[in-house]
């Protein structure tokens, strides 16, 4: 026997920059002339079927008038779309089309198009540069910071997927006014999230511009933009791959995805994730982590962004008692929740450990009290 | 406007041990009690059809004993199921299993097993450690050291895949014995060109010790093995991201690539990439980097390891010549080559490039001669 070692340590940057702003398509272009992914010229611009017509072919039209080599991917929008055949389907038409590894990713829509994207990215001639162009509130509170791309399979959501980070984020506020309102409510469920978690002036400035928030106003929207980058840096800075402390991005998505698929796909994610951060809100107070008027002002808050923070009638509560077993921090059967403290805090139950042990029949009274 | 900095500098320490020896089932199980991948529980041991009964099943019968979870993923042997397809039947009966985050891949095989279950691994809950155990002497001069791993598509080999670096990679000589003959010959090809490129000694070591290597010779065998992964690492080490240097390992490959293809895979890889050494050979004597001798020398040692020279007669020239222009290295529509100088290095044109455009008329008068 003999043995050979082979000695891969380095130092790796994958720093890169989130921008927000006003219509970034001209400040996407000009990025990419001054060097933004080096002297690359072939960009595959991968959107979704609503995206498509409002921004991607705009930026399509850029790219080629700047002289670039440019193609559009489109595919039909919506969270079942984000498939591995999805993936292949994409990668086959760029091989297609010529493209190999000297090329870049351009990922233009909301969390689906940038987690599918990414992932592509990720894995084409075994990892091309990728750039997110994010145009949902969503997207710019969870797909901005944390490197996490991913497609969904029958049998689990965000399983097969990469930690993959971008060269830089583009977050058009701008591209918010042509969502739905009810698309920026949802979206506004992991902002409030983090307020909850890691800021009471978040919390507080939501509160008091809640208004303003809902009406896209400019000053308003940038402010909690850079306010969920920051938040979301710090925690998932200090934990990369997701071992202790990023658990705490989990608040409120115990219920919230249990409670997303039991209502098959009627609820919005974000919709599910407020009757989630209810749900935690409730079970806090229960545990004597938060004062009855702390609960309360959080779901005061969830309901002045449009949000629903009660289990609708249609949701069978036994479903839902049962459907929180699949959840991802479960440990030997046994039900794990992240639990606010107070606002702007989470409960630290050991050194490094953010997720208690719940029993099933403490969980069911909350679920059947909503 | 706005901007928020995500700073992502660090150290990574993606070191491997590489292990050679004869029978190392025994030791596998040992190292894994003994911490190799932390206290992970759950094996995914992945192999094929043919390497199944000889070694996977044993292996995972012995992590059975030890008390570990283990399960066994087969996929039909041969080149043909490494694809996005045999990738997503993996992912799915490891769903189905219930194996999530928590788990280490096993990939027990020759360089399809290791390259699918390597890639496999590297998205499986954005990623889990995987094991490579090689069973052929392809996999140990080409997968035990670089990291890359890929599945096919229909319009491009290896294009779609990741950088992966395993927890630790066992060579099991023992069982190159149940090799065909013309397997241990095609795996041989890659160690051949390691020595013309790199190592004047490993070019008259296997001269010399050609036929207790073909006869699975202990000594001969590790020495060899050795030799590749110390030459393959100082190339990759160097060049971790396939840029320059690492295009050296192309050496053969051009024409190599191209034949496999025109036979439609009756050639065997390492019997196009014999052929490609062949031509490159008789390029370098004709561009005058080559002695007669030495290009003599290259010819006679892949032909007493069993590996033709000679392009077959069943091969059409033409097709071959325009199937050339399919390599990775052409740029522009120019063919570029990777050539020989002397035995044991290569040319190096300009400072950090190995390859040489070559017009196609010379690329014709080779392989019209061969």
């Amino acid at each position: 026997m003999s043995t050979f070692n082979v000695e891969l340590k380095k130092i790796v940057d994958d720093s890169y920059e989130i921008e927000t702003g006003f219509g970034l398509t001209d400040k996407l272009i000009s990025d990419i002339k001054n060097g933004l992914v080096g002297n690359i010229t072939k960009f595959a611009v991968v959107t979704d079927s609503i995206v498509k017509d409002l921004y991607a072919a705009d930026i399509l039209d850029k790219l080629k008038e700047a002289g670039y080599h440019a193609d559009l991917f489109v595919f039909e929008a919506g969270e079942t779309s984000k498939t591995r055949a999805t993936k292949e389907l994409i990668e086959d038409a760029m091989l297609e089309k010529g493209y190999r590894r000297d090329c870049c990713i351009i990922a233009v829509g909301g969390g689906v198009v940038t987690d599918l994207a990414g992932f592509t990215a990720g894995t084409f001639g075994r990892g091309v540069p990728f750039i997110n162009y994010a145009t949902t509130v969503l997207a710019a509170a969870d797909a901005a910071v944390g490197g996490k791309t991913a497609v969904d399979t029958p049998l689990a959501t965000n399983l097969i997927g990469l930690f993959n980070q971008p060269e830089k984020v583009y977050l058009d506020i701008a591209a918010w006014k042509t969502l739905p309102a009810r698309q920026v409510s949802s979206g506004l469920a992991e902002t409030i999230k983090h307020a909850c978690m890691a800021s009471k002036d978040l919390f507080d400035y939501l509160d008091e511009h809640m208004d303003e928030i809902l009406n896209i106003d400019k000053a308003a929207c940038e402010h909690i933009s850079n306010e969920n980058c920051r938040i979301k840096y710090e925690v998932v800075m200090k934990d990369e791959r997701e071992s202790g402390l990023r658990e705490i991005l989990n608040l409120g998505h115990t219920v919230g995805r249990a409670i997303e698929t039991v209502s098959d796909y009627r609820l919005l994610h974000g919709e599910a994730v407020s009757i989630g951060l209810a749900a935690q809100a409730r079970l806090s107070h229960k545990l004597g982590y938060m004062t009855e008027t702390q609960r309360d002002d959080v779901i005061r808050l969830l309901k002045k962004a449009g949000l629903p923070a009660d289990i609708p009638d249609y949701i069978d509560r036994e479903e839902l008692v049962k459907k929180l077993y699949t959840d991802k921090k479960v440990r030997n059967g046994q039900l794990r929740f992240v639990i606010q403290k107070g606002i702007g805090g989470v409960v630290e139950f050991e050194s490094g450990v953010f997720a208690l042990k719940i029993d099933e029949s403490t969980a069911r009274e909350i679920i059947y009290e909503m």
